[in-house]
């Protein structure tokens, strides 16, 4: 109910998603009175959707502590709690992910030993499978060594179930490829994210730079939520301009125009590979449930990625294979620090994903 | 000596530059047996140029830290202590950014009041100008609220000088517009940016995101080191992996290579105003003395593009502007801390920029 642009973009997403997954079930939540009518317009829709009816509304200016507070009755809380009863297996919002991730946390809670959940999004990049996977966007403003150490779990699990990556390459963000560079928390998580490689079950390329992101040299790039919130914005912000200065020369004189029509198809290729709504869909890791959280602004395509990246995550088992391997990385943990030994990194082999 | 294209990008930068500012003299430090013949070569040189030799050479893989101990008798030592001498107004420099800093900061010190020296880097932007400023994009990995005060005073002075803004936009990046997001030292950085407004002659607008640096918001983007290091090169790696795209796609068919010749013009604009040779030149601010640091890739267009920047920064007295600018704000913190009335900020009038 609380995305830019109404429900009208769910309904007509949902209808997509319907059609490209037969055996999909979808709950959707918010004021009946508005979305039954939506419904019954879509006939492909006819038995699979059951309507949760909630009074309110959590709009994008809510402040998260206040929706934590006072947001039973929302249907962004309904939606939560059909993944808490275990109704749902997997919850989709276009809303407020500030009052999205307070509202997860307090009603999923913590996986037992995440400090904190992070949030992972795709990145168009170089790599076979075109995207890379980067966390936390932005849950929290910052991360100690030991945090960085739980989303380079949480984010190669995440790239074996959602990009198919059987060792997925893990790389730690900094200002420089050189040891000696960066910030103190980072060469501690340097030291601690190359020891877990094993349990973790991917493969350390070390520190990464901002050039790497889209590149083919990691598939998951680890950092704290402020620096990465800042470089998905830098990365969405120069796209835009780039585009922007793109269909500006396109249009300065008459031959550009004529040239814009013989380019047009080259140009349609692109605009898709670099399409944000292709890789709609920030998954928030750490949590007792898995919530997909699309782009506010997504209309039916972007939400039809969001519900596809929520079908595949769902059908590949993936929210008990995360907790399984951060059950085994606290392990380790335990083990390492009772044993005093930081090269035992043989622990992984038990795991169940 | 220690760019990556070597010395000869220098000496036909040198050659560029020298036609189109005919009142700049030069004075070109580094091997002269090497150096001479290359100047012999350049008849427009002749007479424009001053020889200084140099035996040794900072190389890109040198530690900062031992360069610092043991440069002297490097060509960049050298280079520096022209401006510690008063010999040359700017010094510019293709070599390691690191060890760079390094020597500028123990050979001529920093400003009174300064804390931590920044690097001020233009970023390509939709302002009528073209670019904005952003700082610090790596000087060091962190900055306290007192530092992100010191980087928008001396952020707007080089606006003001460089880019001709008479009262420049100054903006922090967080990770939200919203005033209760972000971290700690952003807060108290937030409050004393706005304080400080009138003795820094510019217009604060408050938090700026990251999709807001290529924007006409805000002229001037104030961040730490390390936050600004990782845009900078996001947003290279972004323009990289979009300019990349679209060379494959206008290759992918024979239709489209046919297209691509008609587009060619205005994809010769487009790379035009994305070319970051156009804005090379990152600024050493808060030091008694201006270093200009060129991208080490630079070629001659590059190399061109610093020496402009150069020329123009000592052209309009810059140093003195800045080095009064950043006492005034240090007499107006220190009669703030003295009355402890923090809304007094009425002490801008006397300074001489």
């Amino acid at each position: 109910m609380g995305g830019d642009r109404g429900p009208a973009a769910i309904v007509a997403g949902l209808a997509l998603s319907a059609a490209e997954t037969p055996d999909a079930h979808y709950i959707l939540h918010g004021n009946s009175a508005e979305l039954g009518p939506m419904l019954g317009r879509e006939p492909s829709l006819a038995g699979r959707v059951t309507l949760r009816h909630a009074d309110r509304v959590v709009t994008m200016h809510d402040k998260p502590s206040h929706v934590m507070r006072h947001g039973e009755g929302t249907s962004m809380w309904s939606c939560i709690e059909s993944v808490k009863q275990g109704e749902a297996t997997v919850a989709v919002s276009c809303g407020n992910t500030g009052a999205l991730m307070a509202v997860s946390v307090i009603r999923l809670r913590r996986l037992p030993g995440i400090n904190r959940p992070a949030i992972a999004s795709l990145w168009p990049s170089r790599n076979p499978v075109g995207f890379n996977v980067m966390l936390d966007m932005g849950a929290d403003v910052k991360a100690e060594a030991d945090d960085l150490l739980q989303f380079a779990m949480m984010g190669a699990s995440y790239a074996r179930n959602g990009l198919k990556l059987t060792r997925p390459r893990v790389g730690l963000l900094n200002v420089g490829t050189e040891e000696h560079k960066g910030r103190a928390e980072l060469k501690e998580a340097h030291d601690r994210l190359a020891r877990a490689s094993d349990t973790g079950g991917y493969e350390y390329v070390g520190f990464v730079e901002g050039s790497d992101i889209p590149s083919d040299r990691v598939d998951v790039i680890v950092t704290d939520g402020f620096t990465g919130n800042v470089a998905l914005k830098t990365g969405e912000g120069t796209a835009k301009l780039i585009s922007d200065f793109l269909k500006e020369e396109f249009n300065a004189t008459p031959f550009s125009r004529l040239a814009a029509i013989f380019a047009l198809g080259t140009l349609r290729r692109l605009q898709k590979r670099m399409d944000p709504r292709r890789a709609n869909g920030g998954v928030f890791l750490g949590l007792n449930g898995t919530v997909v959280k699309s782009h506010g602004s997504a209309d039916a395509t972007g939400v039809a990625a969001a519900l596809r990246l929520a079908h595949q995550l769902a059908a590949a088992g993936f929210q008990d294979r995360l907790a399984a391997r951060v059950a085994s990385a606290v392990r380790a943990g335990q083990d390492d620090a009772a044993s005093a030994t930081p090269s035992d990194t043989g622990t992984g082999g038990g795991t169940t994903e």
